[in-house]
């Protein structure tokens, strides 16, 4: 199917994604990477996601070094599905603070959803979610 | 197949993958993700890349406000390739500092190489070399 659509592009020519748009593409994919600061070094990991109220969330290791440098701080999150054959798919970018969830409730909530860790040999009991300032996404 | 390789693992039980086996990786899938500072935010973008002398090396527009923000600092470039139904798959880290590419030759070189832009309608003459400090990946 070759996308015609009419939606407004950037200076790239790519088509710019609305907000819900970003997050119903972002929930199509399970697996997305994290992007933060850990000791002044740029960070990126692959993380298993769900979306959650607007915004992201993934589990991390139980007070892991990751989940310190993450809680609080600005992170930029990406998702994409890029069909390399044909040269086409889309990005979505998340941006915003990360916060390790306390609340035992949504702890449960966030628990019972299909984001399974990316490695299960160790415990994570602990999720991240970010809190976005700023959702954008682009297709090709 | 099912990988019962003897490998070192790391302390969450994946795999650590050897230097020249994250690079064949790396080279192995056309698109990976840059992670570097913008005006102090945490940014993160698909590029469509190649290996190249041990490192990475990827398009930018030609006077990007993107290829400024990283030539010269140290970024973060993660490659994956992971199954969302059997939960397999690996992902490299290539830390390090990156350098727009001014060497006419080779920018010739690189441009032979298939490395495509993510969107073909803008020219994308400059290339972004990442000069690894450090080659790491996982397989789960």
């Amino acid at each position: 199917m070759n996308t015609t659509d009419d939606g407004p592009r950037d200076h790239a020519g790519m088509e710019v994604l609305g907000f819900a748009e970003c997050l119903d593409l972002a929930a199509s994919r399970p697996v997305g990477r994290v992007a933060f600061i850990q000791d002044g070094d740029v960070q990126i990991l692959p993380v298993n996601h769900c979306v959650h109220e607007s915004g992201v969330a993934f589990r991390t290791a139980d007070g892991s070094k990751l989940g310190a440098a993450m809680d609080g701080a600005v992170v930029a999150f990406e998702v994409d599905d890029i069909d390399d054959e044909h040269h086409t798919g889309w990005s979505v970018l998340i941006k915003g603070r990360a916060d390790l969830v306390t609340d035992e409730t949504l702890v449960a909530r966030l628990s019972a959803t299909a984001a399974r860790p990316w490695s299960d040999r160790v415990p994570r009991s602990n999720w991240v979610a970010i809190h976005p300032d700023t959702v954008t996404g682009r297709r090709i």
